[in-house]
């Protein structure tokens, strides 16, 4: 017998339909023993109709009633599932982030979870009750809704698991797992069996949108396992079919690289003629940090004057022109020349076997270099290799790091 | 300065537009210098969704799962409201039924009020924050969610009233106030001023279906003031635009019948033959309200046959093969022949002013006399005299009373 926490994103509670097919595969972990704990989302398209309504009042709208207004989606489906689990003659109920209660912080629309009191649950898990749980809310001590934010339904399956020590929190959403890279570009990829909470992450901030980055670091401190699997698929999570997120000794099959990622929505921005004096960086990065814009690979260039230097950084795209602002504003950079661009991917290797093997990023760089592709900036990690080239080349570079990788092939 | 609760029905909050409407009201009453708590429906057509999602799953659903799936329709028109207002430069908060908190009995889908906590409310008001109250749910001591029944969102509005000893309570609509009659009947139906809680009740079992009743018994024991009043007209409640219903004291000008109401959903159920003997009545009735069936009139005729006599009553439509079978199931009955008709109409005409005035009756039987139309069964109230007719003849039959006294001509 083992605890299950099993959670069902959107499209997998899409409708009343899915629900019910939902509920067969409790059905099925209940038949076989376990004690299972439900986390909903709410059903495709309602919290953005939600969100619709909010804005269409106003646009600077008070969050507090946004995350009441909000939170009502999951609710709706935690009854919902509640009703198909009964159906199916299991004796469950729903719980509301206030009923459990899942105390938050007051930070509303994006809150952090403080505390699970989980006595409740406790008592209705040993009982045999199926406790199906609203995901994606909070309550304040105030007793006020808050919301976790896009993907926070996620945050709550984990957290739930770690805080009734489940043993595994399964996450149904609509892909079957994790794989070494976009099926759409790659055919051959392959479905990565396991995976180590360190390269999940590197790989879920990178672009492989299946699990929330908060959820993973969560677990990963938590230390809960957490399967990627899919809802439209027969199996059920006990048949461990999808994608195990577990410690890294829990790994047999290591490879050294385990996944090709890919993002295209990065700028690039490059800073000429800056003073070469000490303490240069500081003054260019520290503005933009203090703006909350994300910088993530950055290069120095040597300039052939010594007095001066290029400084090349990425920024998401979505914050270029604030960050152009941000710089300009400083005296330092106000007569200094800006390039941009935003015809450029950054594409990056991943693995936790790179730790001990030389050799990867080499590969990386003769396997582009023989298909022409020309690398503008580099950076690296412990268990990453990050290189951004023009963007026309995404699928090309994709698919000649996944080959030279041999990724394709199982263990 | 006044105390006023105002309750928007579902079509008074269709859709964001709508709900802004209902803010720029009540932001003319807090420009007035009044304190203002407002309850919430759910927008148009959200409930019966909602009640289709639990139905479409499982037609014998849990009803504690039913309340917590359906309650949140008027959990996200509070949240949407209170932004409507903040944005109208109020300050303004949502209130849910377990946030107040309203205690209720654990009678899920038909919950009764027990008991309201107003501290938190009254604090709020008396900032001159606007509470925004979501209708028709409250919480049990166990703190599961319970609604109130159909129509529950006027019954929060009376018992917050009554528990914040407000000055009035505003129903908005979609129509402007009670009339005499169904103006769809008779063009020249005139808009009642004001009407006592009594009349107001009977013409609410009768078929005006403007106020639950159980929200008018509330208003009438606590003694609240609730005013009948449009969301699609430009006044607003302290205009006094719409029907006040008060006590009858408070009422100036008196009509002797203040209004002509009908049903058509009933059915006339006469049993043949039944012993004349003592109790037999008690027989035929007491199993009928054992089975939850509401008997209305009832009439015992003489039958030539001494020993026997024929016994005519009405109950609605909808129960009708439910009580011949129950009557069926009677030893006392399983031989009578019983005669079922549903093309039958109820014709009632209430004035709390027929206490101090004969010939009411006499009035109505003359006019429907004149008309040529067959009066079936006839029954009596204090302030009331109702009668059944052939379905045809009833909105003739409307038209000549509403005549027959004059109603259209105000005081």
């Amino acid at each position: 017998m083992a605890r299950i926490v099993a959670k069902f994103g959107g499209t997998s509670v899409a409708d009343t339909a899915r629900i019910e097919k939902a509920a067969d595969k409790i059905a099925r972990e209940v038949a076989l023993g376990h004690e299972v704990a439900v986390i909903v989302s709410a059903m495709s398209g309602v919290t953005n109709q939600l969100i619709e309504y909010c804005a269409a009042i106003s646009e600077t709208y008070d969050v507090r009633e946004y995350d009441t207004v909000v939170a009502s989606g999951e609710q709706v489906t935690a009854g919902l599932m509640a009703i198909a689990l009964q159906k199916r003659g299991i004796s469950a109920r729903s719980w509301l982030g206030w009923q459990v209660p899942i105390i938050s912080d007051e930070v509303h629309s994006k809150a952090r979870i403080q505390d699970i009191k989980t006595p409740l649950m406790e008592d209705s898990l040993k009982n045999k009750h199926v406790a199906v749980l609203a995901g994606f809310q909070g309550v304040t001590t105030e007793k006020r809704i808050t919301t976790l934010g896009r993907g926070g339904s996620d945050t709550t399956a984990v957290a739930l698991a770690a805080a009734l020590k489940a043993d595994r929190c399964d996450i149904y959403t609509d892909v079957d797992g994790i794989y070494t890279t976009d099926p759409r570009i790659v055919p051959e990829a392959r479905k990565i069996t396991r995976i180590s909470y360190e390269e999940m992450l590197e790989l879920a901030s990178l672009g492989a949108k299946v699990l929330q980055v908060r959820s993973v670091e969560m677990a990963y401190k938590q230390n809960v396992p957490v399967q990627v699997l899919s809802s439209f698929d027969d199996a059920i999570g006990s048949d461990l079919p999808g994608t195990l997120v577990t410690k890294e000794e829990d790994i047999m099959e290591q490879y050294v690289v385990n996944g090709v990622a890919f993002a295209k929505d990065e700028a690039k921005v490059t800073v000429l003629g800056v003073p070469d004096v000490p303490g240069v960086a500081a003054k260019l990065f520290g503005p933009l940090a203090d703006a909350a814009i994300n910088v993530d690979m950055i290069v120095q260039n040597i300039s052939p004057d010594s007095t001066k230097t290029d400084m090349t950084f990425t920024i998401p795209q979505t914050d270029l022109a604030h960050a152009l602002e941000v710089l300009k504003s400083q005296e330092l950079f106000k007569n200094s020349e800006i390039r941009t661009a935003t015809d450029v991917a950054k594409v990056s290797v991943v693995g936790i076997g790179m730790r001990s093997h030389a050799g990867v990023a080499k590969t990386m760089f003769a396997a582009l270099a023989e298909k022409g592709i020309n690398i503008q900036v580099i950076s690296t990690s412990e268990i990453k290799v990050s290189v951004l080239i023009a963007k026309e080349y995404l699928e090309l570079a994709v698919r000649a790091l996944h080959a030279a990788y041999g990724l394709e092939k199982a263990a």
